[in-house]
């Protein structure tokens, strides 16, 4: 069964990004410390066409993602390029000619826009029919893989009220940002079970499955 | 050493106690299912002279933290018995006649009162004259035992910002309460470092050093 995961780095205080997000800092102040875990890792450079890293008790955890997702979700804020109709030379991503999903991902977005293909086997497909047609879409790109929910944190919010989510993951940094975006606001009455806890350098992976 | 020690049970977004505390529900709507992981276990009912319970991972990270503790301070509002001057018959505290403490403990409180002993070792003390002056005379008493910091979270939030903590231990409970009492409010720049991960049924310990 194919299960849409989501997984995102959160400050000890619940924050996924700090204060004051700017075109040049688009994680707040401080945010850039949540994501320093991962960068370092050779697994997650070696998906970014980048040399060099070290290898972990996280390299394990990211591997098994990018092994077992066959499409990605994401929110048009995520994808970025800030809000509206998409215009006459429309922003194709925060990620370069060839972005690091390397496969189907499919865009929330109020706005329609042609399907969007770049290298290394990274579609961005823009959807307008809200998040069950999304991730039905990306469930039959999948292929029988998993799809993994990019986020942002508000898209993450719908698909788990609407009882949507499967697996929720938690990479929870040892830094308190004060202020800023919270991954959690306003959701109760969802039935959470521990699946798995790992330890690893400058992060605590905290792994729940969502009941039915 | 004598470190100070904050130890706290908080839902998956950030919550110590759910929205709309009363006297009949000083932990508001969900906030008892933060305690579940504790009052079933063996040593927990020990301390507070029940029978029965059972034994698991979090059993040794308790037994441990009874075992180090030698004094305890907390806020007024944790002690409780509303704000304000303590009149005539005053609050005794929520715990009866021989509270679970079994060690020295000093409540904060802008209201002078003479010191509360109880049975089973447990002497309250009322200080009138700040944190650093409790957390003084908590140490005194330790007897080079680690002094627990009770709560509520507005004094740890206190401590933690004045650089007073030495340990935060987070008892990450799988739930969301959507609302309540969060436990950190706009603190940033402390220095923390993971100590420890554990594990346990309906739980996850969080342990943090807090960096001088």
């Amino acid at each position: 069964m194919s299960r849409l995961r989501f997984q995102i780095s959160v400050s000890l205080d619940g924050f996924v990004a700090g204060p004051n997000p700017s075109e040049e800092d688009p994680l707040g102040e401080g945010g850039e410390q949540l994501h320093e875990w991962v960068v370092k890792l050779e697994v997650w450079r070696r998906s970014h066409g980048r040399e060099g890293g070290e290898t972990n008790a996280s390299s394990a955890v990211l591997e098994e993602a990018l092994d077992s997702i066959g499409a990605t979700v994401m929110g048009r804020n995520m994808f970025g390029g800030g809000p509206g109709p998409w215009g006459e030379e429309p922003w194709n991503g925060w990620w370069g000619d060839e972005p690091p999903f390397h496969t189907p991902v499919f865009v929330l977005t109020h706005h329609e826009r042609e399907p969007l293909e770049m290298e290394g086997g990274t579609t961005f497909t823009f959807v307008t029919d809200g998040i069950e047609s999304a991730l039905a879409q990306a469930r039959e790109a999948a292929g029988g893989k998993d799809v993994s929910l990019g986020g942002g944190a508000d898209v993450a919010r719908q698909y788990l009220a609407a009882g949507l989510l499967d697996e929720l993951q938690l990479n929870v940094v040892p830094i308190l940002l004060g202020d800023g975006t919270r991954l959690f606001e306003n959701i109760a009455g969802v039935d959470l079970e521990q699946a798995e806890v790992i330890e690893a350098p400058g992060v605590t992976h905290l792994r729940y499955r969502v009941a039915a």
